[in-house]
């Protein structure tokens, strides 16, 4: 029996590329800066999993993806020849991560899961980062799970199980929903049950189905949410 | 400006005593029990501060309250010459504090205040208690700070630090609601801004006001809602 649904975010729920983009450019272009808006937003998500690795590895301490994505914007403005930027832009700028769309079918189907099983985030991005999203496009989490209640970035076990742990749910009781095969292979061996979404919109060479055994595979959260109100009892 | 606003949970949002008086009836009644219901509240909610002082003094690691009140039921049931309920009884006996009842006043002014501020728990309790007293309630919380959060346990400071920082909140920024003056105390002392709402029903020799300095003092959280919305702009 599933009870509980987890949700990577970033390319899974909501649309990072475009939405990056379209905030850089209403930030940057203002100050008379033109550049490829997809291209920045690119480089800047190319920096995500070595800086979360410094975590990972225990090199660093627990710090937040805001922290990280601040950082990593730094190298990419050098990388861009955009050294002229200003801190207060930056500070501005890091907050587009914060603002992003969610695919038009997740509202909704969140909405229909939410009468049968009990939803959380479990994403690398701090608990801010998800209120931000939360608010702007509806969604109604029953609590924010992820990177900052764990202390850790996945796919370390440890921040699946302690979204399990919260809602006092075995691992195979809890479902993680992702685009990405990799935080689905790490979650399966963390003992939960796994549903891979595609997202082929997310960016160039996106995955168009899961590269290893998944317990769901769906072309969206729509037909995810049919497949399993179709045979799931409520959980709550 | 107050951007965030923190509650209190048991006694401050929902009727402990009386849920825990009527969910332990409809337990133990079944199983031939008569005992005084109230009484039996009062003993169990006796033992919560001495068993939370084990893990702030750092004496055990942290340890959910469900946990905690699991251990302390079974003090209570000997106490009261209960020993011979069962073990299931007991498990489930633990679930009465997930399953109490707000203040008639609660959902709608959370409904109001949501429209104005980041809201959340900032509770002893773990996260899955607050989320089925949410889901019973409806109340729409932003994100389920409080102890599991912080892992540690109320008044310490750091388990209001820990939720302001989950907003990017400074302190002085979130205002603590609660119905108990050493909450609020130790709140103000963290450097957060305090409110004080008056639960004369609560439970005997309840508080019916604050006994040190607070921000705001409210009969009840639609008066303190009334209060907030006439003077502070919007911070979300």
């Amino acid at each position: 029996m599933i009870r509980l649904l987890l949700f990577d975010v970033f390319g899974t729920l909501v649309d990072w590329r475009t939405g990056v983009a379209r905030e850089a450019r209403a930030v940057l272009e203002p100050l008379g800066i033109a550049t490829d808006w997809l291209g920045l937003a690119d480089a800047w998500r190319d920096r995500y999993q070595p800086a979360m690795q410094e975590v990972r590895m225990g090199r660093i301490a627990y710090t937040k993806l805001d922290a990280l994505h601040r950082r990593n914007l730094d190298v990419v403005l050098t990388k861009l020849g955009l050294e002229r930027v200003a801190e207060e832009a930056r500070e501005e700028l890091t907050l587009a991560w914060h603002r992003l769309d969610a695919w038009p079918d997740v509202p909704p189907a969140l909405s229909r899961l939410r009468e049968r099983f009990f939803l959380a985030p479990c994403s690398n991005a701090n608990i801010s980062l998800m209120v931000d999203l939360a608010r702007r496009n509806g969604l109604a989490w029953d609590a924010i799970a992820g990177a900052e209640l764990a202390r850790d970035y996945k796919p370390k076990p440890a921040v699946y199980l302690t979204a399990c742990a919260a809602f006092d749910c075995r691992p195979d009781e809890a479902l993680m929903v992702a685009a990405h095969s990799s935080d689905l292979a790490a979650a399966a061996a963390a003992g939960l049950r796994t549903a891979f979404i595609a997202r082929p919109r997310e960016r160039p060479n996106a995955e168009t189905g899961p590269s290893g055994p998944v317990d769901f595979t769906a072309s969206d959260l729509g037909a995810l949410a049919d497949e399993l109100l179709a045979r799931e009892p409520a959980a709550c």
